[in-house]
């Protein structure tokens, strides 16, 4: 790195951050063996073998062939390999055929990813002050982007996993939860009126551009609850026989519950279920360590949208609005904002007052998936930290359950 | 009528105006044979005969059991048959086999129509002045109804002849388009700030429950466009390939757009279609009177919320959200508001700060179907005089295009 | 009739039989209303009306058309909607969409019906003494073929009530079951050795094109069953687990009953289904009377190859194949051969060595459906008297249960 | 091996053939990657490692268990995970899901492999000469049944690679077809009359039970081809609308080809396809060697039997029955009977006269297939030599194209 660089500290906190981050990739695929990381157990989620390579292709696509004019593609087949959804980058495989993928070998993906991290520790060194600029934005996101396929590669693995008649283990968990007892749920109340939700506009930090522009809304009083609802909870509504009574659930879900056979969480496991050992338990929980004993404190995650909803009327309650939630997160006795669960929002996941996509390859990034899905904000236990923001919008369809989703309380104040 | 009750004119209104919504259905059905009223051509669509007995049923449920104690149900056997979606009204005939019931004949659902309308008269009679007030409300709650199915009923059997081979005429148009031209597209701004979005709250007419509370929403400035988009225009969108590129669509409407083969609106077809006249047109449009040429002036419809979405990206421009739409609906110089098709919002189905569903039966009304579904504004041209107002929400599936949807457009300011 | 000509006599038998064929097809349509006889409940299964108008056509195509030269069309868009299956006859309604012809009415095509009959009986009156011979052989295939029609139209609206949460009557069963016992089953010895199968090679009388060439089988010894398998025995493999255990069952068989839920014949109905009056009898069987307490010496019927031979399996037998039953149907002492029910045998439907398609039009009649399908051998009670012969071949695939098919035991010798 | 044993001779021989097969699995695996052997690209075919583990579990089951007193299973869970379809042997992964198995990893299914040949081993030497026949019979079968997964291997990984868009080459084809040119081809007739079909009932070698017993049946007198149908006469078919015109095909088959969009063999790769080099070539053929320019005068190969009896049909021709087939396997002058494709029969799978399944556990073998399938005869490049035999009874669905079968036509003498 030229010391002489007025930006030469820039660079260098940049080196040192893409190094942290590629490196935390692979430590998430470290307790897997070449054929876990090759698994895809439903369409929705990927190999780990894939993500490694998508999110190397991806600094490719967007930061080593738009600024490093010599770079050549280590393979012009990974195009259509490791491409997920842009539809200006070409054909490529079908997402429901990732699993097929047993070339490149695991072995030819790692050597991806280091002659792409060379390029790019190069190209950190050699861009010219002009363009540097431009180049360290595309570098924050490509770092976004890979932090958030950290996330979804421990999400699909244990999917898969789950698939597995012997429930595996990947290893320990990533932020286990540890806490012995859940202190009572407490609401928070917020007196409403107008709120800027949104990135801040002042700030010079990250957002993707779902969260802009920043805008004001006029929210109406409400109240939240200062803590997520546990599995403890959780388990009071499926013994009430929640899942049984169409009262409780939308039309959407109830059709879900009775076409899927929804009877719990995602991952609950039943005391008579011949996977587990018998045992006093009424539930064990599938997670990163196996099938455990379900904690009763700890925040119920893997519930669907549907479930959520489900739950919050039943106790008499709603889901908060992804502004309420927003709004509110400022608010003092606020708890389990960030690392316990993605909270999902009775928020349709539609545009901002406003809002454009980027431009260039990634306008395709968020824009096109605003519909069919509900907002989560938060972030959960497999997020790495430092990834989620007050006004991080995550967004997923409301039958969705193998992500790190749970339930946060809200009502008229 | 007793005319010394003070509510007298009331009753007699009322009176006037059962027999004027009832007949109206019966009007939209009489065009049809017995064969044609049975038909169902798809589980979203229902025979004009259930509408018959649906509509009749409803009014046995909500207004006759509760209000007249000494009316007796005309067959038990209806409530299986007739239950559109309560569960807490009992086991149902799927949705999908409706076509399936050739029992009871359309000349015995009439004849339930007869009976429930002189119950209904005579319960409007005798009923106490201090049960009136409530009975009223169930009136006013069964004739709106009653006008959602009037609507159903023409949007149902135009898909379900579209489905035959001879595309038959329904008879004439409930509201046939006679414009020659279409003035130029102008934009009509607003300048944002705090709107009051909802059921008047002064008002003492009827509301859905879905428009309540009215509630202060904040608003961008923006612009709408003073009346809808033509077919000529979107034939332009059609010309262009607009169908065959990835770029101006929804993930999920590129999704549907291949799974479904869409290559134009549902009712278009084009000039080599051997169903029509060889003739030098290059469209005709299916509809109550037939396949016709294409009125290139007259509003689009029949697209889906995807296709409105991609027209207007196309463009340039974008959809309205709901809010947008009743803030702008009171504007000078707009047009094509009522009357002419539903409007496509860029706003998901999702509840008003503070909502609440009515309470008894009625909380299945609307309330449960809020996922999964896009707003749509104004009327269409089967929407019964009438029936709609500014704050009118009303909300169908994203891909649905078998009801008279168009587009309005919006950009900010 | 001109008396003169030699031939006059089989014109004169023949007009006799035409106007009986078509007024028994009339007859069976004669209990059911307009809407009953418009209802579709299966791709598989056709309207009445549906019936009533094919069977015009095909008289239309395969007797009018190459005969009558001066004969026109009724109307030429019947090709599209009466064509069942005949490729060379153009583009047609799909089989699953016959349920939306609401057009042409019922009583359009009872006038389709009476002009194709004064058209067909002017020309059994005009036609040369050289082509009567072409005539006739066209005749006796449309009627062949109608009455074929004839038991799919009990069938199929058979079918359509019992999705009738009413379960309605059609009226009296055409050939009611009045035996109060069933005498114990006895076997039936064949010695074996060379037996010759299909269409008597002597005859005049007709036989479709799946029973020829007549050809020479050898037979190892076996015995047959002297009565078809009743419902009572039938009951006894319900109440000792049939249906749930996977050893009795062909691999396609056991994945049909898990994926449908099959847990008894089609039309069994157990004693705590809401629909029938609660009584002190285990089952009641749906039929063209309605919902009636089951008979337990009547034949089994309404249940699948899969069931058929999962009971003979479990009875430590077999079912006979084709050529056995044809060998051993002259044996004495064989009962319920004819008129009962079909009888599944062990027996793929595939072609007979030699066996060539008829010439033109009917060359699709029978050939292109040898794949998948199975043999059943003798008559139901739905199947018009006179109609079936020892090697008549009916065939339906291995898990249809709407036929009325029951079962025939066979073993070793 | 005690050398003082009456069967020693019989138990070295067995010893050496053992090992032989056993490890020509392990061959057949050899030049596929760990990730390689992983895939499951559809639920009929399996991955590599499955088929190493399952083989090995059905020698634990089928041998060691019954023989082998002390032996304990090497992990119980394995009964799960590699049981094909033995309900009496009870739950198991569903075949879908055997892709997402990747533990046990297969590092571990070759330690299974070698743990249970030495068991094997040990109990081939310690059997008492009175159970030796016993044995001798289970490993026998045991050893065929793993010679039906050595092709299988072959067959699904080809089916894997194909699905890839690299188009991987395996390696070496196991048996090349090198000839330059096709001789014309012949007919060769047969008599008709009495012909003895089925396992050879003076011999002592081994057949399945699907193959007894043996019994006469009597033929027409008929010709076969000498030889296959080759790729280039195939190609002429497809030239000539073949697969554009309904009359050619079954009525199952039309549908079929109509909904998958079948337009030539499941490996054929039209010239402009982007995955093969711009060439002179009309067709690429895809295979263990990739894809490679087609061979016109090579067998065709991965057609369904709808497209063999399609293509007969066009021909003017027919194929053969199983039992023609048999008995012409033995005339002078016939070609191409094994080891170059397996040759789709005009013959349903059905149980032979007095066909037996095999007692224990082997009784779901053969039998509970017999249905929906057709015979096949011959055997392919793919099948290990000396695995079949003329009666050696093959059999797949009639849309199955990811064998290696191919076409032998027939005809009335």
């Amino acid at each position: 790195m030229n010391a002489l660089r007025n930006d030469a500290p820039a660079r260098t906190r940049m080196l040192e951050h893409y190094g942290q981050v590629r490196a935390a990739t692979l430590h998430r695929a470290s307790p897997l063996s070449e054929e876990d990381q090759a698994v895809q157990s439903m369409p929705e989620a990927s190999p780990t073998k894939w993500h490694l390579g998508h999110t190397t292709w991806f600094a490719e696509k967007f930061v080593l062939q738009p600024f490093a004019a010599a770079y050549r593609a280590v393979d012009r087949r990974y195009d259509a390999i490791f491409n997920s959804y842009y539809d200006a980058l070409g054909a490529r495989v079908a997402r429901a055929d990732r699993g097929l993928l047993s070339r490149p070998s695991l072995a030819e993906v790692l050597d991806y990813r280091r002659i792409v991290d060379e390029a790019v520790l190069a190209l950190l060194d050699e861009v010219s002050d002009a363009r540097w600029p431009a180049l360290e934005r595309a570098l924050i996101l490509a770092l976004n982007h890979e932090e958030q396929h950290q996330e979804l590669m421990l999400t699909d693995i244990l999917h898969a996993f789950s698939r597995h008649p012997q429930l595996p283990a990947y290893g320990p968990a990533p932020r286990p939860y540890l806490a012995e007892e859940a202190a009572p749920m407490r609401w928070i109340g917020h007196a409403g009126g107008l709120a800027t939700i949104g990135r801040r506009a002042s700030g010079t930090s990250f957002a993707f551009d779902n969260e802009s522009p920043p805008h004001k809304v006029y929210l109406q009083p409400f109240a939240v609850a200062h803590r997520l609802v546990t599995c403890g909870e959780f388990a009071d509504f499926v013994a009430d026989g929640g899942y049984e009574e169409p009262r409780h659930w939308l039309a959407d879900g109830w059709r879900v519950v009775q076409s899927e056979g929804w009877k719990h969480p995602l991952y609950w496991i039943p005391r008579d279920d011949p996977r587990i050992e018998p045992a006093g338990h009424d539930w064990h929980v599938f997670g990163w360590s196996g099938a455990q004993p379900m904690q009763p404190s700890a925040p119920v995650t893997n519930v669907s949208f549907y479930e959520a909803d489900a739950y919050a009327r039943w106790r008499g309650s709603r889901l908060p609005t992804e502004f309420e939630w927003e709004a509110a997160s400022s608010l003092r006795g606020m708890q389990q904002l960030i690392g316990y669960a993605w909270q999902w929002t009775r928020s349709s996941y539609d545009p901002y007052p406003g809002f454009r996509p980027w431009s260039g390859l990634a306008a395709e990034y968020n824009g096109k998936f605003m519909s069919g899905q509900m907002v989560l904000r938060g972030s959960s236990a497999a997020t790495p930290l430092g990834h989620a923001r007050p006004s991080y919008r995550n967004y997923f369809p409301p039958a969705a359950r193998w992500q790190f989703a749970g339930i946060r309380l809200a009502r008229v104040a």
